[in-house]
């Protein structure tokens, strides 16, 4: 079971928490980017940033724009969000459209890590970015990584939140049956890979880049 | 020019920040959510929300899960970030890999609409998250149109950062060519239009929904 701490407990549509660490689990490993906020001279700041999970510690890449994350010795509040959109909810009224989505909410204090602990960050955040790459591509050398920060957060205090179903209509808005009401569908999905310009040419796609899913 | 206050001025890879009106107004029109960041009991909170675009005007919807935002009768401090992935760079060297992406962070003040600029709000929210249902589906009735809260945020402190490039590995990393190198494309993408289980057996879906893109 996910922790309903005060924060972590929904104001409002609490049918939509899903108190479930394998529903937790599912959407941070299948997003890609996180957004992160911090608090920086007391307001807000947010970024997208990278992020991997092993067990429940997240990982995030610390080398963002906000130097507050580069300078935390002692860690620092945060809180991140990774949310899926799935599709657009078309209802018979205007007021009841909205979306599907599955959201993880995180809250917890980051704390930089280093030597070995750090090297196996630096592994979890590329199996999430580049499944694969970690083992294909030439390793992280000293001076790659003494300049490279890596933050590791709990995943002690989270939260899930989803909406999966068609529209939500008023009786009389069926009833009256004068507009269309379903889901328009949003996946992210791969391209085709773009070999950069200076490859030699007798590389093909490897499979960990051409099948990813 | 967007403004270059010291908290939107980039403290590195300065060459991937965009200041240009159109680029921001890019980002922002091609995003389907935003995650909004605010500052509860001394903490950040970052959530997903629906927004939309005009002018120099960004409209949000807040009625989301966060308290703060619906009792903030004078304003709130945000930070609203979008973000569009755009592609996973595999690069020879697993240090070197990187994300292509768009963002938009803006700071300000989110104030709460009333009457007319709150009607105007919620055209603006709905011509974002499902262009044409304004026009096609039940308008908002004087119940809903009280229940619902509309936030405007000023587009005037805000930053785009971006990369889009192919990798940038190191001279004898590419020697070596010892790795594959390249971007793999990441899209958002609408699937097909699935109509709810309750709408009766004579609609087709209609083309603002069929033919969104």
């Amino acid at each position: 079971m996910l922790s309903t701490t005060p924060r972590t407990t929904l104001g409002r549509k609490k049918h939509r928490a899903v108190t479930d660490r394998s529903a937790l689990h599912e959407v941070l490993d299948e997003g890609l980017i996180c957004h992160l906020g911090i608090v920086r001279d007391g307001v807000p700041l947010v970024l997208p940033t990278g992020y991997g999970r092993d067990g429940d510690t997240l990982y995030l890449h610390g080398s963002t724009g906000a130097a507050s994350l580069r300078t935390a010795a002692h860690g620092l509040d945060v809180c991140v969000t990774v949310t899926l959109l799935d599709g657009i909810v078309y209802s018979r009224s205007v007021n009841n459209h909205s979306m599907n989505y599955r959201s993880a909410v995180i809250f917890g204090t980051a704390k930089p890590l280093e030597a070995e602990a750090k090297m196996h960050g630096l592994k979890v955040l590329t199996d999430h970015l580049a499944p694969g790459s970690w083992e294909h591509a030439r390793e992280v050398n000293a001076k790659e990584f003494a300049a490279v920060r890596v933050l590791a957060l709990d995943l002690a205090e989270a939260s899930v939140k989803m909406r999966a179903e068609g529209p939500d209509d008023e009786p009389e808005d069926v009833g009256a049956d004068t507009a269309w009401a379903g889901v328009l569908p949003v996946r992210t999905v791969f391209g085709a890979p773009e070999p950069s310009a200076d490859l030699s040419p007798g590389w093909t796609v490897p499979p960990h880049v051409a099948g990813r899913e």
